[in-house]
């Protein structure tokens, strides 16, 4: 059997990549770069999963002109400004962008990712005035993951080495960010994942895609989905290890981790709260549901006011418009039970008891609809006073 | 041509109805009544339509065990519990109150709405106490739209006199409560109507159905729908004047106004906006984005900053999911153009002027897609710190 062993310090455990970040004043007042790169010693296998909303920002049109199955050996992230709604002129924006960095480096299919405000064009003299004060063979983890934050309280990065039975052993590694605008499918995110593994080219589309759906899209903060969400597969291929199974569960759990600090980090939040949804009649019906009670205003508030209201959990499947019944509804928060036909108002010691689940951090509620077999899980936080004052003043 | 005259003191402009509260302790500490009659004189017509919600209140489910085209002289209002999610028990305590006031007077087809927390018994004991108290001859039309009011700031009424060419006239009324947990289909609501007219039976439905359609359907405070929606139409045709056009454009205007008052009292909202979206690809397109304008959490909040963020109404279009382009996207505020495929950034004045539109307590946000020929408005408020504040601290 394999092993999975959480290590230190992010990226750089993975050879062959290096990365950097510079502030170039797009960000104010913050010793935080603005401008960041991941530069690949050798052509890279890339990946990429991106946002459903049908506003794509122009770097991600830009990527999608490559041909499948490209290679990248570089990567330019700049926060504070989306490049998205610009129209064909945010895609030319990057073309001369890289047209720029050609004159100093040797550029394969560059890639951009932006993220920030929307409807801005790029600042090109500045984003491409960081091309000065790069050093392109730095390997400087942790300025780059500050780098991408925009309304992130905190950094995200995870990695992992995978031992296998053969005594061989890979890296994986990802920097990630994420605090508002997060929503099933998908989160206002970027992420980027890196590995030496030898993983072949289709595994890489396949495992994505899993890794993806059982992570950024089952999370929300606020229901909103972005034009730049992206993740991203980075793979050099620098090693002979590879085991698909071992892979795939450190991806799995690399994203789902960071996931989960995206929706703590929710804009103003304070806790990460599981809606666990089973016994729907079809799977769409268990998404449905999962998903309104992670979105719904009412549930979000009473999370932050810690109240045991089952109410609003009710009466929000019930206007999902999945099929229910309230005489097969059943809801427990963790192991305790809340309500079911023969059981409604809670007891003084039952109420304690609730009120001392929707203390913790992190919580489950379980709502079974009684109506077939399908289930799913999603993820959401509080909301906050934090989350409108963040809001409400974010751009000015 | 016909006249629609506003008149003062709501209810009391419709003869043959008697309307009263009084306080038996479960709104604590206010003046205000918590349970409520409107008696009428003859047994009268009565039209409802209810929530979209699948866990639909006993009091609902008691009306709809009633045959369709019944008549009923008797309609109890109580605040404060909503006797959702109560079961059959629920259903129960209904029948065993009305078997209580039958002994003080006849009663035909009784019927109870009721609106507050979810999932707690009625008290029995506390409602029917109210028998007592009640002055079944009364006509206190204030203190009765103030005894139904929840997180509400304001009572809400509205009344019309309405002249005919042939020089008959009649009289249409309505109070409502409404303040939180409103969205489309059909908002969190109560809102009972009276009226002499001689309106057919068959009437009653269709422009029922109508007047709700373009009021309480298109307005979301928070985007929950409750398991207690209702609008009802009482006519004790006491009188014989009556023409369809005239009582359609007098209930779709009361409704309408009505459906105005409660997004303007949305719990802690400042400010009323139209989310008007042109030239959708289908009407169902069209509905789908204005309502995820009407509902998006970083649209309202930046109405509540009044922040001309147009990017956030373009990405909430684009994340609805609808046929959407954005070479082809045109967004104004009012009359001021904020975003087309040739115009994005805002110079300084229009910048000012942008700001100026978003002080205002009501203006329109359209979005023309250019896809179709399909339009839809729907109506939505600012998310305010205030907002938080009552959804985190209701019940306790």
């Amino acid at each position: 059997m394999y092993k999975i062993i959480p290590v230190e310090n992010g990226l750089d455990n993975v050879p062959g990549f290096c990365y950097d970040a510079v502030n170039v004043g797009m960000r104010k007042n913050s010793e935080d770069g603005d401008v960041a790169f991941i530069r690949s010693d050798v052509p890279c296998d890339v990946e990429a999963r991106f946002t459903t909303n049908k506003f794509q920002a122009a770097p991600l049109k830009h990527y999608l002109r490559y041909p499948e199955g490209f290679k990248t050996n570089f990567l330019l992230i700049n926060a504070k400004n989306a490049n998205a709604m610009t129209g064909e002129r945010g895609i030319a924006d990057i073309d001369e962008i890289f047209g720029k960095l050609s004159q100093k480096i040797e550029l394969l299919n560059p890639i951009m990712s932006s993220t920030g405000v929307i409807g801005y064009r790029l600042n090109q003299e500045k984003i491409t005035s960081a091309f000065d004060m790069f050093d392109l063979n730095a390997r400087n983890a942790e300025k780059t993951a500050r780098a991408i934050m925009t309304t992130d309280s905190f950094k995200k990065e995870r990695a992992f080495k995978v031992e296998l039975e053969n005594g061989e052993s890979f890296h994986i590694a990802a920097i990630c960010k994420g605090a508002g605008m997060i929503n099933p499918a998908m989160a206002t995110m970027l992420c980027f994942v890196t590995t030496d593994a030898a993983i072949p080219r289709e595994d890489m589309k396949e495992l994505l895609e899993e890794a993806t759906e059982q992570s950024f899209n089952r999370i929300s903060v606020d229901g909103d989905t972005s034009t730049n969400d992206t993740i991203m597969l980075l793979a050099n291929q620098t090693n002979t290890a590879y085991d698909k199974e071992a892979f795939a569960e450190a991806l799995n759990r690399i994203t789902f981790e960071l996931a989960m600090l995206i929706v703590r980090d929710g804009e103003g939040a304070n806790k990460v709260v599981a809606f666990e949804v089973k016994g729907a009649a079809t799977l769409d019906d268990a998404i449905t549901a999962s998903r309104a009670l992670s979105n719904s205003l009412l549930v979000k508030t009473a999370l932050f006011g810690e109240d045991p209201n089952w109410g609003r959990i009710a009466s929000t499947i019930g206007a999902s418009g999945v099929a229910c019944d309230d005489s097969k509804l059943v809801i427990h928060y963790d192991d305790l039970l809340i309500y079911s036909d023969e059981f409604r108002e809670l007891d003084k010691e039952r109420e304690e008891k609730a009120y001392a689940v929707m203390k913790q951090e992190r919580f489950t509620v379980t709502c079974e609809l009684g109506m077939g077999d399908a289930s799913y899980v999603s993820y959401g936080c509080d909301l906050s006073y934090e989350y409108v004052k963040i809001n409400a003043e974010y751009r000015t």
